[in-house]
């Protein structure tokens, strides 16, 4: 029986010829991704046990993200932490606080993940990484602790969902609006420890930073992570970062493969969507409703990447945002910062009105840089928009593509971004 | 018997040919500066009297500065409490978040603020606005509610200090480090209700911004104020920001004007200076020990401004801040912000790893964006090195000069910025 590219990196990893979906089996990890939030207390449990190791401090990427500088005490300790037991095990792949940013976004850039891996962290966007064709995919810290010490990890071999997106996207339509099109069909446990496998001529088309919008939101559908087989575009962007296609293993879907589900979506049919509280499934077509807003929020593992940043600038340039908009812009990392900086992005966001943070978790996740007061309403890039994830949990969130947030900090309200001129040339 | 600038503008306000130290008035203000820590309490000693009104709506200006982009509820409800009141009361002058900054750096370069004038705020940084030749000067939540209400403060009349600072500072040598000599020589308390008057030679060389980092810190000695007396220097200032010369009044003190204490600095003879935990006045010449940093924070009210990252730049440029140090550099407002984007400071910066912020108090006052972690050694531009002000009760705070922080990242070890190449320009 054929197996998906899901099946065959997790059987390659359990020492297997086949796997089926159900079983369980003990997974070697290629990488293992650690930020200050979730590992600390993974460590712990390791002291407590007297199995303070790490398997192999190459295959360790370190990265601090969510509270970073830190925003109290507690937050300088957890980063302390982490810095401290990076520093003892002699781990290089440390990404410290000033040369890194959200670590999702920038493992993908390191070249450091390769088509074929597995990675688990502990963290829920880890299947972000599943667009290079890796299985990557969080986990508890118990979990994380076992994978750092004996690089290791027990999977149940998922299910698989296949998503073939087919057409083009009309103007104002990104990738953001296409995975949350998916999710409003399927549901928020519409694809419940399954695999979400992107193909169809729409994902042939579609460049790195946009297939890692949609593998991010996997587990916003409920998924074990999202997954897109390597073509021309993946290894481009590898060899780019160093990694010629002789140094990792493309696995692909054979063609009598199982799945649980076939979704199929018409591209050309989907419109800028929001994802109204307070699940992401909410969607509904942007600007259908007359929602005003007190907070703008662009950035995240999902959308704060470089061609995010250009759309809101397309949409910014030459407009304000609206007096009682707060409009906070967090590029992923310092790269992209950079990048943004070079590209003359920055001014357009200042002159807009706009706050420019440093790179983070910030606000997606209440942690700061604009955590949600009571009532608040907030249109954002981010991914999530459970009771008050953001903060305050009588805030409301509205979950959106960058160009939709822009539009809509320029408003005021909710806007369709086709509505505004500039704006339409976003894809 | 002769007065000097301060009792002068304090005799205006009260309607008085003349007043003496000593003199209990009730002055008028000319303008009230909130922000969202302290004006909130006022607000709630108002309405709980059944007194919310504003003396006149276009003398109040309201700047958030020290949690936002909040950083947790607690600090969005107080931004929202600002943010309602603000427009229910009419006041125009709301520098919102993403259009201001760090209000006393926001202030002094609206024009609002004219020399002659008096300020009052629930800040204790206020004296910074002493440098345009006004009587500026932070007060309590109660002071603040009855300055809101009436639009009058009660001010007992301070003596005056003259700080008659001469010649020419040599390189690497800066207004920080003057400022942080003067204290050193006076105490932390050397100057206790005291207005701090600058004059000399080296006064008159000095930009407005070397001037406000001067007044600034005038309460880190105890002053009630810092003042300079309105030059060429001043008006220019003014006018390029709509304030022509006969819109305010210039103040100078008579020949015959009593002081309290005369000290004289020469600004030659000055060295790179930092001072030591716990207290401002613990300076030490810049190197004299080996003292390793984990964290280097570049902002506040006092050194927050575009020649101060200017000189941090030309410290960075082609250098990398050392391994293991955490690097933060806080423009003081949006306007600073856009100004670096538009040099080019901010590649600097991000390829020195240094993480750069969106403006706001931070971590100077311990809120967020690089609070300190237990046993954390910082050296920082910022104003006040007390147990626990930037975080952890721990940690280790050294003052300094943008400069020396520069020169103290790279290193890792707090460094005279002298033996750095680059860095003898600063000025």
């Amino acid at each position: 029986m054929g197996m998906t590219i899901a099946e065959k990196i997790l059987a390659a990893h359990a020492g297997k010829d086949a796997v089926t979906p159900g079983e369980l089996l003990e997974c070697t990890t290629d990488l293992v991704l650690c930020h200050e939030i979730t590992t600390p207390a993974a460590l712990r449990m390791l002291e407590e046990r007297g199995m303070d190791r790490v398997f192999d401090p190459e295959k360790i990427v370190a990265v601090p993200d969510h509270s970073v500088p830190a925003m109290n005490i507690k937050a300088a300790q957890m980063y302390q932490k982490l810095k401290s037991w990076v520093h003892e095990k002699g781990i290089r792949h440390f990404y410290d606080v000033g040369r890194g940013g959200i670590a999702h976004v920038v493992l993908e850039n390191t070249g450091l993940l390769k088509p074929g891996q597995t990675l688990v962290s502990g963290d829920s966007h880890t299947c972000n990484g599943g667009a290079l064709g890796a299985f990557a995919t969080g986990v508890g810290s118990t979990d994380l602790a076992g994978a750092i010490y004996a690089g290791r990890v027990w999977f149940k071999v998922p299910e698989t969902m296949l998503i073939r997106v087919t057409g083009e996207a009309g103007p104002g339509v990104t990738p953001k609006d296409i995975v949350l099109e998916v999710i409003r069909q399927i549901g928020a446990d519409g694809a419940n420890y399954m695999v979400m496998e992107w193909v169809g001529d729409y994902i042939d088309n579609l460049d790195m930073e946009g297939r890692f919008t949609l593998t991010n939101m996997a587990i916003e559908a409920g998924g074990k992570t999202g997954i897109v087989a390597v073509d021309g575009t993946t290894r481009e962007y590898l060899r780019v970062r160093g990694v010629e296609p002789g140094e990792y293993t493309e696995y692909r879907s054979d063609p009598d493969a199982q799945y649980r589900v076939v979704l199929d979506i018409d591209a050309s049919q989907v419109e800028p969507t929001v994802a109204y509280p307070h699940i992401p499934s909410n969607g509904r077509v942007a600007g259908s409703d007359a929602i005003a807003v007190t907070h703008a929020y662009v950035g995240s593992c999902t959308n704060g990447r470089i061609s995010d940043l250009r759309e809101v600038a397309r949409i910014l340039r030459g407009r304000r945002v609206a007096d009682g908009v707060q409009m906070t812009i967090v590029p992923a990392t310092q790269a992209v910062w950079k990048q943004a900086a070079v590209e003359g992005l920055m001014e357009i966001f200042v002159d807009a009105g706009a706050t420019v943070s440093y790179p983070s978790c910030g606000a997606c996740l209440g942690m700061h840089t604009g955590v949600l007061g009571p009532n608040d309403v907030c249109i954002s890039s981010s991914n999530r928009n459970f009771v008050g994830r953001m903060g305050d949990p009588t805030a409301q969130i509205y979950l959106a593509s960058p160009a939709t947030v822009a539009a809509s900090a320029v408003t005021g309200m909710i806007t369709d971004p086709r509505t505004m001129q500039g704006a339409e040339a976003a894809d």
